[in-house]
């Protein structure tokens, strides 16, 4: 008997819900129809995905997503569980495919949306997974018992190699453990990774072997794949520390192509995420978005921060950290750490250390601040300063 | 001066429209705030996005997309042009984050759907294409003058290589031009892709050396980067002329990889597309889609058909095919061909034949039916030719 793979969605059909599910369970297994022949009953047993339940939760009057016009409603909405067995799938693309294919599209739903993904340990150990984690990336950048702060750099774009070294070089200064490019920053024909590595490996080596510590930089190589494994090699051989790509530019094969290609850690910018979750009967949460990245193998995580340029509620936000955070707890693991640090960035200020702390309970992450520092009145230095500051006092307690 | 890209969206906002529309423009290009110190006014004039025209269309009570309670409306709704300098980006997974990343999650905005773009010639003509398209499609498959008619697999998943195999010779022998595995079968291990192959071209290369007509088989390959480069390489030694990938789970990275090293043409399966365009007021329309997919080196995109089983209309769908049809008008091109050949399927069978050529007013397209062959009364043989006479009716203008 073959293990499964589980999946929660939430739909909205005004058809019979039960036959909805049914519909969504064939049209990702065996056949879309029960009138191809060649789907025998065993077939079908052995390759089918099952309906596990279906619960109602409510019924609205008009369709959250365009329906063709020969359905009137009312709209119901139901829990949906399906399960598939784990020898459908060869691969995390193929699982996305399975996850998140033709469904999405049914003209029977005008609403669907994935909440919830559970998978076997034997898929799982064979998925990539982060290579270093917290532990690995509290290892590589010195940093104990507290986040990792950090920032990005600002200007987002157009500054040249040389540039970029200065900034960071004032960075390293005003004392951050942890900076990156900006997720538009990548390799542009004004700053090639090579050069800006050259740059800012410089900067950062030299405070290494004066300071005893070396920053984490992420650089972003978000590219084409041969691409992104050349820049790696450029970083790993300047001493660098950390890649960092825009997951969803790069997709799910590209990820697990990079990381087993590289010896860094992975710091994975979810840009253009809120495309895939903002509406709320379509796409899918957090959970299994991040699991389906750390096994693709990414070691940083972006959930957005709690001062909010972005569209999400606080408590999900956490909720997203914490996801982050929930160990995959895989037996003989022969990997440090498969829990992704989760990265507040977005909004994040002085101001909210305290609520961030508060609703995590962990120091295991990294809090980056663009404008907090490079906005910072009194220049980068008191920018760098107030934050390392804000979470000193928000760790101890004091107001 | 600097060649630039442009870019149409939708927006919804509570707020003042020009100022969201400036908002997008900073957060996308030099910096998200005017307080960053280094944001010179040289490096914005020489980095930022600019604003080219902001339309009001009309204005709503309710937000479409879930955005702070601090926003009562009315919820403006406007057409907004933005450019960037081409500069900025340095490949097509960067054009990506530019053009739908952080700003698709701003709290200002209830709504942003990326619905047109347009790309300079020098950044277009870096990029790999399509290295078959339409005429390198006919000339391997040997079909003129017609539209390359075929089916999927079915059922999409559970049959051993050998079954696979079987239907194969079947449908060879029915007439198709063109088979194609379903989206789910990949590489499980039931069907290893390299067993498959070998079983599968067999059979055709037999009937090939006999009737002297190749038919094209497109092997789905969806997988990580490592792993579908290996089975293309299998696949073109064995004598297919076909590659096939799920292009939401490969990511534009992973095609465009994929597309360097290909010496077959690439299927591509838009499987999860309507999570990405089904909100109206979210995610983006087929015209940006297809170019940066065609951009990344797919020949085949997949559009949907009419007889629909999906949400879409069939204006909707007819158009997507015809921008696939659009050429790039590239120079000196040294290319076979930049447009993609439009795939109608899901759904499709003898019934759409007729409405489907009215539409297009072309052949140059691949009509491929799963249920409409598999599911055929009187068996396979049957389904195809059926399906052939349907399509020779419409050319012929018989009813």
């Amino acid at each position: 008997m073959s293990q499964r793979f589980y999946a929660k969605y939430i739909i909205e059909t005004p058809f019979d819900v039960q036959k909805a599910a049914q519909d969504m369970a064939g049209e990702q297994s065996t056949a879309p129809s029960s009138y191809i022949k060649a789907e025998t009953a065993a077939l079908q047993r052995e390759f089918g995905a099952h309906v596990e339940s279906v619960d109602v939760i409510e019924e609205v009057k008009t369709p959250t997503l365009p329906i063709p016009k020969d359905s009137n409603g009312p709209f119901v909405r139901a829990e949906v569980r399906l399960s598939w067995p784990i020898e459908n799938i060869g691969s995390l693309p193929m699982l996305y495919t399975t996850l998140l294919g033709n469904q999405t599209g049914m003209r029977t739903l005008s609403g669907i949306r994935l909440q919830e993904l559970q998978l076997p340990q034997s898929f799982m150990e064979n998925c990539p997974r982060p290579a270093f984690g917290i532990r690995g990336t509290r290892r590589l950048s010195g940093v104990h018992d507290r986040p990792l702060i950090g920032t990005i750099i600002k200007p987002n774009i157009g500054l040249t190699p040389s540039q970029t070294a200065s900034a960071a070089q004032a960075l390293i200064d005003g004392g951050v453990d942890f900076i990156k490019d900006d997720e538009l920053m990548s390799n542009p024909p004004y700053s090639p990774v090579q050069e800006r590595v050259k740059h800012v490996m410089d900067v950062i080596n030299k405070a290494a072997d004066r300071d005893g510590k070396k920053v984490m930089y992420a650089f972003n190589i978000t590219d084409d794949v041969d691409a992104m494994l050349r820049h790696h090699d450029v970083i790993a051989k300047a001493g660098g520390t950390c890649v960092m790509v825009n997951l969803n530019s790069i997709g799910l094969a590209g990820l697990a192509t990079l990381r087993r290609h590289s010896v860094l850690p992975i710091h994975g910018h979810r840009a253009g995420w809120a495309m895939l979750t903002r509406c709320p009967m379509l796409g899918m949460d957090f959970q299994p978005y991040q699991l389906m990245q750390r096994l693709a193998g990414v070691d940083h995580l972006h959930v957005s921060g709690l001062g909010g340029k972005f569209w999400e509620e606080k408590s999900n936000i956490l909720l997203s950290a914490h996801d982050c955070l929930t160990p995959m707890k895989l037996p003989s693991s022969d990997y440090e750490d498969d829990r992704a640090m989760p990265v507040f960035s977005g909004g994040s200020t002085v101001l909210e250390a305290e609520p961030t702390f508060s609703g995590m309970k962990t120091v295991d992450l990294i809090y980056t601040s663009g404008s907090g520092i490079f906005g910072h009145p009194q220049g980068l230095t008191s920018g760098c300063t107030s934050l390392r500051q804000a979470w000193e006092a928000a760790v101890a307690g004091v107001p």
